[in-house]
């Protein structure tokens, strides 16, 4: 244990084997931190409303929270959960092994986040947003909910397994980008896409496969399906999966 | 009065009845804070700078800080004034009462906002804006204000009473966002608008009238004007404001 | 020296002389400021990774980093350095004299940046980035580098001198923006510039010579190149050489 002597732990607050809490940084009451979690300076973890009651924060084993972050209670995240700097992430949210989610990161709450997903700096995720498995998003993307704002009516966006939404693209209020595609950067997604598609532009349009793309490596193999290609980061048993994925499309 | 320990208060500041300061909280000189405040953790308040010289910040009652957040000296808000995380503020701005501007919000200054203005995460308000009543603005929207940059010419971008202006568009300098108005997300808006209109595209064209679009709850209401519909989380002086404008467009 | 005594300074780190230090800030081990340097509070200098090693944080005289800013070890800073409040800088950044960043600005590490360069708030700087001298980049930009994300492919983007890009303008992958290049707001830029010309759109086109803008203050000069009317917040050292690009250019 290495709990920073200016840092505030409530003893309500449940710590694993090996826990690094780094200065003025702040745990409140029924956070649950595993084993092997670094906490850095700064952060605020297990922040109460009126909609979290008691429920707790969860954090996995192996994780490491960036400086100046903020975590609410009623949200949990597995294993190896990754932050940036500044990241806030609301209640109500779950999200599963070997979430990364970049600085500045913006995660409203309410929201599903499968295995191995991976934003990038600065991605705004809406209220009842879902996230499949091995999603990558990328910065200043942005998944609404409201059809028509202000209003009550709550149409969260679907991101199935994955698939890629490149810089600064929008995806409007209810829509459901399919496996495999890819949203190309500054698009704005209206409706429901197909998967292994590319699409482009605002309003979005599909302008082709995505295993037309080429890699840009002097190969010209495929980029997609990307795990072909790319496994950098992600822990064993995942490439495990990634290296299955490549050979259902080799 | 709850003071946390490590908060730091200037003796010159002035604190009403029943205000809370988080943790590694700076409070400066000349800060006004009326009762009923909450200031979280991580906060600095009264940023002073060759701008601001002696004047005051200050904060109407019953306001609520949340933490990270930094607001310069030489800026008023009115009563239940709302911030989420890390919003920054700088001098010479005034805002209404119940002012609401969500996480990452970055007002440049010398700006002057209405009452009952929502600003949802990570807008960035130029200097000179003027933002009136019941205004919305959502994330990643930006309210420029050089028409040539760089240059020492300042055209600030007004947006005029229940306007809405949705995610991730660009209000390009000097242009006026009339009453009502609907801008479309991943717009840019070059020129001035005509009231209760739909903008949409970059650059925007007008696409027609807001009161066309149809409440997706079912009921098939006009989703505009929004008091009409929407309410929620306004105290209760404004409901009996957009009760009467509901009832004035029925 | 004025060393808030909240806050944590590394007895490795070289503080030269007449430094400021805010409270709740953390300066780690071989960080090396110079004479004259104001840090503000919250902020976190030095901080080490995998890539850094023992390379020094280097920050140049006369700079200002403003609050609640994180800085990686093995990048460096000329004289004259200013960041706004939650800047991220990453590790092997080198930037020259007088480089400003504004808030919540966020660079990705391994970037060159030249002399006098100005970033407005929330801009996002991608790995591998080269950025010339007198460049000035505005809110919500973003200057990419993986052409075909995710991959292990960075072709970085480069900015020549003078050039501009006007607020959320994305610059894909490997393209070069050419001297006094004008990318308008809400722009993609996916190939090469010429110098000196507006380019708009998504994706953009070329609409025209810089030239061709008059200046909005009654005077109707040319707008471009900018350094002919203006100079604002330049050292002294630094006008002298807009003034000898604006007679150049007569």
């Amino acid at each position: 244990m290495d709990i920073h002597p200016t840092a505030i732990i409530s003893p309500k607050a449940t710590l694993g084997n090996n826990v690094t809490v780094g200065p003025f940084s702040i745990v409140h009451d029924n956070v649950e931190i595993a084993d092997n979690v670094v906490i850095e300076s700064h952060c605020e973890l297990g922040v109460r409303n009126q909609r979290t009651g008691d429920k707790p924060l969860v954090v996995g084993s192996n994780s490491h929270i960036r400086s100046h972050s903020v975590l609410y209670a009623a949200s949990s995240f597995g294993s190896n959960f990754v932050t940036g700097h500044r990241v806030t992430i609301r209640e109500n949210t779950s999200a599963g092994k070997n979430f990364q989610v970049g600085t500045l990161g913006d995660i409203q709450g309410d929201c599903v986040i499968g295995d191995y997903v991976r934003f990038h700096s600065n991605v705004h995720i809406g209220q009842h947003s879902i996230v499949g498995n091995f999603v990558w998003i990328f910065p200043y993307v942005v998944l609404t909910n409201d059809p028509h704002p202000p209003s009550n009516v709550m149409q969260g966006v679907t991101v199935e397994d994955f698939a890629v939404i490149a810089t600064m693209s929008v995806i409007l209020p209810g829509v459901k980008i399919a496996g495999g595609c890819l949203v190309a950067a500054h698009s704005s997604v209206n409706r429901n896409t197909k998967a292994n598609t590319i699409y482009a532009g605002s309003p979005a349009k599909a302008v082709g496969e995505t295993s037309k793309i080429r890699l840009k490596d002097g190969s010209r193999r495929p980029a997609y399906p990307w795990p072909k290609h790319f496994k950098r980061g992600y822990p064993e048993e995942a490439i495990k999966i990634l290296e299955s994925i490549a050979s259902d499309n080799a």
